[in-house]
Parts: structure tokens; sequence; C-alpha cells
């Protein structure tokens, strides 16, 4: 399927505009203000100036609060997005209530504590991310993740991406039973989405800390339904 | 959610030809002519009469066949709709490719060992066929069966229906997991049908034979979206 822009010039401006740079842009800035991330529940909250603020919406990392405080713009990252800011693109740290610097242990450890498949769900999520998909959260068409070309602005949205854990044969995971398939399939169909399958393999057991994610592989697959027509021999 | 009539006078049209009015007749006919259903892997074949063809048509009992004969119609019954129609009904017997009729407990089996989950699916399909729902398979939209007011030619269907085992606590079943939830809810959201989940509960251990059923209790569960406007306090 090809992608679908937003109206005329969105491809245009889009190749104009390549998220590499933006993402560029955004880790330089945050490594110069010395950004810190406050641990807050299931998020992680993050000061902007108005650089940032442009280009976290731009790359689409978080969602921007509204405050009290005029001059102050806060954002909300998923735990995802902010170990990926912390981990990946290495321009924030991660502080808790007390102000209190996380080790990287500390931080995985935390992350997993509120969400048992996290080392699965981040896989996919940077895997795409190091791809320069944008992605978001998929929870309104239920799904992991969606992902994108360009900002959402300029492009639908193309893959809706569930992340599969082959460990334990997938066992509290998705698409086991063939209703959950047609559900899913039925869903990104009538949303123009194709479903992209992540399986991640896990070669080395345990995920005790985050240096196992190197050992983790991605197999990518997309899910179409299988139309009889258009795979008789020759063109109709 | 009110039941959506498909144009002016079908509300009239199906009050004045209830289906459980249509069910009784089928099975006086079944039981006159008696009628005996072929099994064919995963389907049953039943031979129809004019009249037969009619009633089944409008009680919607399988699917029609096409075939080679002129005066011959048969209807490929899936194993719930035969199941229905000879244990619940005891219009039709069913017999195999030897022409040999089988026993209640032969065919229990027969069907178990094509689908694992039959008790629990059969279950559900009777419970709201004896409710007098028009019942068909759901696979079109991930669910189990969908159920229709009256026949899908004068009115939507209403419910997305799913059937959940409470034994083993629904290890291999669906909405299992959040995202799976939402991805149903989502999927019959935008198909304007109500998520109606059937909880079936074993109080006798196994599904040896079929007197197992009489046992299985129903849960009914419809499951919405939430949505906070419409539970403040008052009017808006």
């Amino acid at each position: 399927m090809a992608p679908r822009w937003k109206g005329k010039g969105a491809e245009t401006k889009a190749l104009a505009d390549p998220i590499s740079e933006i993402v560029s842009q955004l880790q330089s800035s945050l490594v110069q203000s010395n950004s810190r991330g406050l641990l807050s529940g299931m998020s992680v909250l993050l000061k902007a100036n108005a650089a940032q603020t442009d280009l976290l919406n731009r790359a689409c990392f978080g969602r921007p609060k509204v405050t009290a405080e005029e001059n102050e713009q806060w954002f909300q990252l998923s735990m995802e997005e902010a170990f990926y800011l912390y981990h990946s693109l290495m321009c924030i740290k991660i502080v808790d209530h007390d102000d209190c610097e996380q080790s990287i242990n500390e931080l995985w450890k935390y992350m997993i504590s509120k969400k048992e498949n996290f080392p699965v769900l981040y896989k996919a999520y940077s895997h795409l991310r190091s791809k320069k998909w944008v992605v978001i959260l998929g929870s309104q068409y239920g799904v992991h993740f969606v992902a994108y070309r360009h900002h959402p602005a300029l492009v639908h949205s193309e893959y809706a991406v569930l992340a599969l854990s082959a460990r334990n044969g997938n066992a509290n995971g998705r698409l086991r039973v063939w209703s959950d398939f047609q559900c899913t399939l039925r869903l990104c169909g009538s949303v123009a989405k194709t479903l992209l399958v992540l399986n991640i393999t896990e070669y080395q057991g345990g995920a005790a800390s985050p240096s196992c994610l190197e050992s983790y592989g991605v197999e990518e697959r997309t899910i179409t339904r299988w139309s009889p027509e258009q795979c008789r021999e020759g063109k109709l």
C-alpha cells in the first residue's frame, strides 16, 4: 500500500524536512540543556524550552501538558519514548521525585515493574524509531504502536504494529486464536493500515539488564488478507 | 443502542413474522421429511425441499450450496447449527459418509475433535438461539458470532459475541490483554455493534458427553466504551 499523504504538497513538505534531521536537532538541544526527565507513574515528565517544544512536537515525542506556568512547557513521555531518549539517543537523564538520578539498571527494573513486557515493547519501539519511523502508541486501534512515514499532520499512519515475544511461545500475547487475528485484520483494513507484526526473539534467557536488548532479534512480518483474485496466474 | 432496522416498514414486517414461528415450522417440516444431515469435515450437509429451503433461509440456518442437480437444494450447516437442529430442536438425524447414523456421543466427540472449544461455542450459540436471536458466524468481524433481532435483510446485527470459557481462566481465549480489548471494542464501535461477552461457567469438570451442557452456566456481559460526559451528574 502506498503512503497516503494528507493533501497536496504534503509529500514535498515531508521530503524537505526529514524526521532524522529533526531528531538530531532535538538530541543536540536536549544534551546542551542538560535535560532531566522526572519519573511519574507510567510516564516521564520533561520540561522543554520553546525550541525543544517545537522539535518534540515535530518528531512526535510525548504529549504537551497544559500547566499553570505560562513560560514553562512540560511534555509527558511514555516509558518507551523516555527510555529511547535516555538509552538510545543518550540525550536526557532521568530522576525520581527526590531529584535523584536513576542508574540504567534502576530504570530498567522500574519500567519492567510497571509494564511486564516492557523489554519486548521497547525493542519494537526502538527498532522502528531507529529506522526513522514516527512511532506513537496504538491503543486507539487495539495494537501496541502505529507507525508513520512522517508527521501525522502530513501522512496517515501506514502500519498498525503488534510486538510479540517469541519467548514462552507468546503465551499471553496477541494473535493466538483465529478470532483475534480476524478482528485485528478487519480493524486494520477498515482504517487502511497494514498489520506489522514484530516477533522479538530472545537468544539469551532473561531481561535482567538492558544489555539483553542487543541479543534480541526482530523478525518483521506484514499480514494482509489474501485475495484469491489477485493471486491467479496472469493479470485479470 | 436501539435496533437499526433496514429501511421503512422493516420493523413492522419483522413483528408480523416472528423468528420463533419460522423455526417451529422448520422443525416440523424437517421432522416430517425424516431429514438427515451428512457429516462433511467441519460442516454438515442437509438436503432441503422447496419449503424447507425457504424456511432455512428465513431462519438463517446454513448457507445454500450451488449444485449441479437442478431439483435439489443442499445447505451447508456449521457444526453449531447442525448440532442445534439435532440436539436442541431434535428435528434431524446426522449420518457419516457410509450413511451410518451417528449416536449423540459419537457426534459430540467428532465435533470436539474438529474444534476443541466446541462445547463452549455451542453453549453460547444455543443460548442465544433459544432466546430467539438469529445467530450467524462472526469471523468477518473477528468474533465468534453475531446476533440479529430478526433476519439480516431487515435489521443490522446488534451484538458481536465472544464466548469465553471460565475453565482454565480462559487460558487460550480472547480479551486477555488490553490491546485485544481495545481492538475488539474499536472494531465493534466502527460497525455499530455492541460487544456481548458470554462467560460460560462449567460447574462440573470435563465435557465428555453433551449432558455437561446442562451444568454450564452463561453469564452475559455487554461491554461498551465509557464516555465520561455521559456519566456526569445531571444532563448536559
